[in-house]
């Protein structure tokens, strides 16, 4: 069966999340019925990562087989035009090999977590951001960041129904960066625990306002235990930004 | 009585635009209701931009004259606590003398418009950017806009319903810049005629299509012939960025 490389972009607000679930819509379950209603053959679509409810995509990607062959922008094309009213939009289509798994194959996922650091509400980033009224020091955020990158047990940062065999995990990445009043935080890893990059942002913000020390952090994470996490930060704020294979 | 300068945020997609009307909730309907809910006097709140429905903004400027002093935070936070569930935020809040009109007193408005130049629908962006598909030669765009720049009759530009006393306005600026896929419009002037921002750019979007030549800008803006315009862009786009007194 002819496979294809999709890369998708979605406001997750409306959604249950990525996953097919017995209640709410999920992304992939739009997506598996815009592809029946456009080749009308019931077709799985697997993602490289499940988001969470109400987390976005920039660059989800996902993989889906088809009975025959299509030009790859008419997939493309076909599926958008039946994925309406969703606010789920594929970016682009291509032909791979049935090797190719958007899930197994992925080399690195990017996740980009957005802080928007002000005392108002949010009116145009309702939901697309997390808002933070106290002032943070992003430099401070941005140091602690750095002892949390290389390989550790993030237990700490692990939600308790997180199914990964093991908590230990390679991160890659974690720049924490200022534009106005937007914190704009980047996480990159081959992959992650369930809810790590919502929980060491959390952690973050505590140290941005000036609640933990770097050195609390350290514990945090040495103590390997979920207690000792900060408060999980809220979906809102977090984008599956591009997934590199 | 104590007058204030509120600068606002808001995502104009649900509205029927700023300003009061029969049907539909307008912006300034809605403030006026928190005010109320606030300090129990019904207050009336003007504007220095009467935004169209469906247009955003970024940092509109409006006046309110409460009946007593409140502390100008207060006020921010009063207002902002009674204007849920709405997509506005009011993000400061100063005490201003009676001479201070938020639309008469504006010295320079500041528009932004949005373009999304991709293939993709819209997902994230919906409702807040204009989509078109063609590649766009922004560089035409941006030279041609140039001719639009300075003191014109902006006839072409400017909505039948218009109830401004002359068509002749000064454009200090229009700047079309790419970042991405994105193509960004900056248009700055004292006032500016009904729908011209979306008429200029509805026109220029033709330029960067490469349907009309910057000749054929040149022939529209002398036309001073509603007739010649080309479509007008849609709100989505359009942001009220700023305005300075």
């Amino acid at each position: 069966m002819p496979r294809y490389k999709l890369v998708v972009e979605y406001d997750g607000a409306p959604f249950g999340g990525w996953q097919v679930q017995a209640s709410g819509v999920s992304i992939q379950g739009a997506l598996e019925a815009a592809a029946l209603a456009f080749c009308g053959e019931a077709a799985s679509v697997r993602g490289a990562g499940r988001t969470d409810a109400g987390v976005h995509a920039l660059g989800q990607v996902a993989h889906l087989d088809l009975a025959r062959e299509w030009d790859a922008d008419a997939v493309r094309d076909a599926i958008n035009a039946h994925l309406r009213p969703h606010s789920i939009a594929v970016l682009s289509a291509e032909p791979v090999g049935s090797a190719f798994d958007a899930r197994f194959s992925a080399r690195k996922r990017h996740y980009l977590y957005r802080i928007i650091n002000r005392r108002a509400p949010l009116a145009l980033e309702r939901s697309r951001a997390w808002r933070i009224p106290r002032s943070l020091d992003v430099q401070a955020m941005h140091a602690a960041a750095q002892r949390l990158v290389g390989q550790h047990d993030f237990t700490t940062f692990r939600a308790a129904e997180c199914q990964a065999k093991s908590p230990i995990k390679t991160l890659d990445r974690l720049d924490v960066e200022r534009q106005g009043d937007e914190v704009r935080m980047h996480a990159s890893a081959r992959s992650f625990l369930h809810h790590q990059v919502r929980s060491m942002v959390g952690s973050l913000a505590l140290v941005g306002e000036g609640e933990w020390s770097a050195a609390d952090l350290d514990r945090a994470l040495e103590a390997r235990d979920r207690a000792a996490c900060g408060p999980v930060a809220p979906p809102d704020g977090l984008y599956l930004a591009r997934v590199d294979y």
